[in-house]
C-alpha cells in the first residue's frame, strides 16, 4: 500500500503554480483571489477524487470520503493560504498528501470502516488576519464566529466580507465535530530532521505560545534642531525592546524562541523623530510556565526601555495558546506508520502553531513532519525533497489506514 | 514702518487650511494637489500684491517687486510643502511674512533701489521626493536637474511628472541667479528661544548634515521552530544600530544630534523572522569635522551589529552637507534689523537645513528665527505665538528694506 509519488509530485507544482512568486515560492494570502484559485484547484480534485464537498460558516472546506460504519471520520487537513513571499510547503503540502492518501485508497480499491475526509483550514497563517488558524480556533470554541468574521486586514476589510466576496461563505455550522483521529502533515520548518538525516518526524505535541502588541508613544520632533536632551523617541526604546526580547532568550536558554517580527515606525521619516512605533512580540517554549516567566521578563523590558526614554506605551498580551500535547494513540499510530513506511524518524515537537493545535481540543490528534531544508520557511527559499515528502505521505497513508480500520 | 499683524494672521489661518489634519495641522506634501492649491493661493496673492510671477523648471515660484535701478534683488522665500501630519509654521511662515513685507512696503508707498522678491521653492521638506531642499539645490548646481527630475516617490511617481501634473513645471531656466541678499524667516524647530523669552534668532549658520540608508539583510524564517542558535535577524541588528546611532550623541556630547528618523521591515509579520530592514541615519553637528567623525562612528557601530548577528547589509552615505556660515552683513543687518523692530533676540545657529543653505553656496545669505513652542516641529502641535511672529515679521522687513535699499 503505497502513495503515487510522480502524481503527487505533479500535484505540488501545479497547485504551487497559483500564486507562485518570480523567485520561485508562494504569495497566497488568505481570501485573496489566489486563495479562491488555489481552493477551486482543490475542490476540483477533491471532486474528481469522489468527495463529497461542504464549506462551512469560516470557509473550511471538508470531502469526505464515506465509510462501511455510521463513525465518525479520520480527518487530514492542512492550509492552502501562505504568508507573503512564503514557500510551496507550508500547508500545501498537508493538504495534497491528503489528497494523495484519498486517491491511493481509491486506487487500492480500499473500504475503511471509518470514513476518511480531507479539510483546508481558512487563514492559517494569520499574515492577513489575526490571529492565526482563526478557522480552527472558531470550530474548536476557542475564537467566537463573530470575532473572526470582525478580524480585518491592513486595508480595514473584514474576514467575513472577503470570505462572501471569493465565494466560500458556506452554510455549514463551524462547531466542534467529532472525529476518530485529526491527522496533519507539514513541513518541520525547524532545522532537526535535516541535522539528523531523517525524513518524517513523529509530533508529540506543540509548543505553548504567546503574542504581544506593543504600542510606543513618543514625541515626534525635527530631527536636526532638537538636542537630544529633550529627545523622546518611541523607536529608541523600542530598539531596547527587540534586543531585551532577544535577551529574553539567551537568558533562559533552552528551547525557549522569542521573536519581534513586525515594527511599524510613524511619521517614517528621514528628519522626524518618531513618535510612535507599533511592533509584536512572538514568545514559544514547551513549558507553558517557562512562558509565563518570559512574558513577566518582557513586561519589565518594556517598562525599563520606555521608562529610560521617557515615552508611554501599551503592551498587549492578546493570544496564548499552553502546550498541546497530541493523542497518546495517535501518536503512536503515526509511529507505527512511519516504522511501515520504511521511513527515517524521531518522535518531536512542533514550535510552530498548526490547526493541529485546536484539532486536539476537540478530540484525538497528531501531525507528521517532513525535513525543511535549512530549517527555513515563511520563505522563497522553503524546500522539501520529494523522496522525503514520498516517505511522509506514506506515513499519513498508512496511520490514517490503521485509524479508519480496514473494513 | 511696520507689518499688519492682524492680516499676516488671516493669511497663516487660510493658507492653512489647505491640507490641514482633523487635528489641526498640515500635511502638504511636495506637488500634491494640495501643494498646487497651496501655490495657487500664493499666486493669487502676490498677483494682487502686484509681483510679477515667473516658474522655473523645478517650480520654484518666483514674484518680483521692481526696484529703481538696475540691481540684482532682495530675496524673500520658504516653501509651503509640509512633512506628514507636520505643522501649520515651518515653511509656510516664511513665504508669508515676506508677502507680508511686500505688502507693508506697498501700504508705504516704498520704492527700493534693488528690487524685492519672495520665492517658493519646490520640495523642501523631502518627505515625498528625496533628497531634501532639492529645489535649492538645484539652482546652487549642487544637485543635477536630470537626477531631481528622476527623483521618485514611495510609490515610484517622478518628480518631473508630478511638477507638470501639477501644473508647476516652468520654463525659467533653474540655474543660479544673482541677489543683493537671501532673506528666509523660520520657525526654530529647536527649544533655545522659548527658553530664553526671546522672539527673535539672528541665525549665523546652518549645522553640518549627514544622511545615510542602512539595507540590512538577514535571513527570513519562520519563528517558531527556527532555534535561536540559527537565527539571523535582520530587525535584531537593525535595533542595535538604532540604540547605537544613539550613542555616537551620547559619545560625542557638545551640540551633535543623531537620529534614525525611518526603519522599515520585511515581511513585517508576527511569525517571521526579519528578513530584510531598511533605516535612515540622520547626523548633524555645527563643526563639519565633529561630524565626520560621527561618520566613522556610524560605520563601525553598523559593522559591529551585523557582525554580531551574522547578517549582510549596505551602508549608503548618500548626502551631505558642511557647516554653512551665512554672510556676515547679512547677518549683521537682520541683527540691527531686529534690534530696531524692538524684538528680543540672540544670535543663533540652525539645526535644521533650510533653502538658506544652498542659497548661501550662490551668494549672501542669512535667516531670521521665531520660536517653537516646545521647541516642537514637524508635528501638528506645531505652534508660534502671533506676537513672536510680528517680531520676526518686522524684522524680516526691516532687514529686506535695509539690503534693498530705500529709492
Amino acid at each position: 500500500m503505497k502513495i503515487d509519488r510522480d502524481r503527487l509530485e505533479r500535484s505540488i507544482l501545479e497547485l504551487g503554480r497559483i500564486g507562485e512568486t518570480p523567485r520561485g515560492g508562494l504569495t497566497r494570502l488568505a481570501l485573496s483571489d489566489d486563495d479562491r484559485r488555489g481552493r477551486d484547484w482543490m475542490v476540483a480534485r477533491m471532486r474528481e477524487a469522489g468527495l463529497r464537498i461542504t464549506v462551512d460558516q469560516m470557509g473550511n472546506i471538508f470531502g469526505e470520503r464515506p465509510g462501511t460504519a455510521p463513525l465518525p471520520p479520520v480527518m487530514m487537513g492542512s492550509h492552502v493560504d501562505s504568508v507573503p513571499t512564503g514557500g510551496k510547503y507550508d500547508g500545501q503540502l498537508g493538504v495534497l498528501c491528503g489528497l494523495e492518501t484519498i486517491r491511493a485508497l481509491n486506487d487500492g480499491g480500499i473500504r475503511t470502516r471509518h470514513p476518511v475526509s480531507l479539510v483546508i483550514f481558512t487563514n492559517e497563517e494569520g499574515a492577513r488576519f489575526q490571529p492565526a488558524m482563526i478557522a480552527s480556533g472558531v470550530m474548536a470554541g476557542k475564537i467566537a464566529l463573530e470575532d473572526a468574521y470582525n478580524a480585518r486586514d491592513k486595508d480595514g476589510l473584514r474576514l467575513v466580507d472577503e470570505l462572501e466576496r471569493i465565494g466560500y461563505l458556506g452554510a455549514e455550522p463551524c462547531v466542534p465535530r467529532p472525529f476518530r483521529a485529526y491527522l496533519e502533515l507539514h513541513i518541520e520548518q525547524g532545522p532537526f530532521l535535516e541535522e539528523a538525516k531523517l525524513s518524517v518526524g513523529v509530533v508529540e505535541g506543540i509548543v505553548a505560545i504567546a503574542w504581544a502588541r506593543l504600542t510606543v508613544h513618543g514625541v515626534q520632533d525635527h530631527a536636526g534642531p532638537t538636542p537630544m536632551r529633550i529627545r523622546h523617541d518611541a523607536l529608541v526604546a523600542a530598539a531596547e525592546v527587540v534586543t531585551g526580547v532577544r535577551s529574553i532568550a539567551r537568558e533562559l536558554g533552552g528551547d525557549v524562541v522569542t521573536t519581534v517580527g513586525t515594527l511599524t515606525v510613524t511619521p517614517n521619516i528621514v528628519n522626524a523623530i518618531p513618535g510612535r512605533v507599533v511592533l509584536s512580540i512572538d514568545l514559544r517554549d514547551p513549558r507553558t510556565e517557562t512562558l509565563a516567566r518570559a512574558r513577566q521578563m518582557l513586561d519589565a523590558v518594556v517598562k525599563e526601555a520606555c521608562a529610560r526614554e521617557g515615552v508611554t506605551y501599551e503592551l498587549e498580551h492578546y493570544w496564548q495558546v499552553p502546550y498541546t500535547p497530541f493523542d497518546g494513540q495517535v501518536v503512536e499510530a503515526v509511529e507505527r506508520a512511519a516504522r511501515n513506511a520504511g521511513a527515517r524518524f524521531r518522535r518531536i515537537r512542533s514550535g510552530a502553531g498548526h490547526d493541529a493545535q485546536y484539532m486536539a481540543a476537540i478530540g484525538p490528534a497528531g501531525m507528521i513532519f517532513v525535513p525543511s531544508r535549512g530549517g527555513r520557511s515563511h520563505c522563497e527559499e522553503e524546500f522539501t525533497a520529494i523522496e522525503d515528502i514520498e516517505d511522509g505521505a506514506n506515513t499519513l497513508l498508512l496511520a490514517a489506514l490503521d485509524l479508519a480500520g480496514r473494513a
